[in-house]
């Protein structure tokens, strides 16, 4: 019994440190939010911070750069004239929409906006 | 068909202001494995400390005052001697489980530890 004990505390702290990991990653404000974003599809830097609203550029910025540097979305540039960057969820990604989307519905429903309370 | 484009655009801006809330609320570091570790069920400050591991108490004890005023934990007061007070998920809490389960599988399979890179 106390041995089983241990093996469920060691699998459910395994859990806790690839949370930790998940929420060192998206927790940073804006995070979440800008891969909800892409959920439609890739979109320009420009198209990003418009779908947002409220997130300015520098925090855009290096929020797409972390995203990117961490194999959650790909940058593609397009030879011009005149050059366009895109950015899209890679596979990565794309794996933390369901993890998302969970988490949006339960904020739906949990979470009520600070004015509808 | 612009019509409908515009409908999918109001329910994805909707939920992306829904997990900017879960955000601002789940981001700060150690919110999300203090939740983890309450899914093993009640546990007392000093359990939780050594559940989580590396945690200051000042941060451990901000986060759950955090957590309590969301409705997300529940702090009971069993009156002593000795008094003692646990830390519980609630039903709101509970919810999030499901999604906070799905984040870390994914953070398992696609975040791995560094230094298993």
């Amino acid at each position: 019994m106390r041995s089983a004990q241990h093996v469920d505390a060691s699998a459910c702290e395994r859990g806790d440190e690839a949370l930790a990991r998940a929420f060192t990653l998206l927790g940073k404000r804006w995070t979440g939010v800008v891969l909800g974003s892409l959920r439609a599809g890739p979109a320009g830097f420009r198209e990003l911070a418009r779908a947002i609203g409220g997130v300015s550029d520098s925090v855009l910025s290096d929020r797409l750069v972390e995203l990117t540097e961490s194999g959650l979305v790909s940058r593609t540039v397009e030879p011009g004239p005149p050059v366009s960057v895109s950015y899209a969820l890679t596979e990565r990604g794309e794996a933390l929409m369901p993890a998302l989307h969970h988490l949006a519905q339960w904020a739906k429903e949990h979470l009520p906006p600070p004015d509808s309370e």
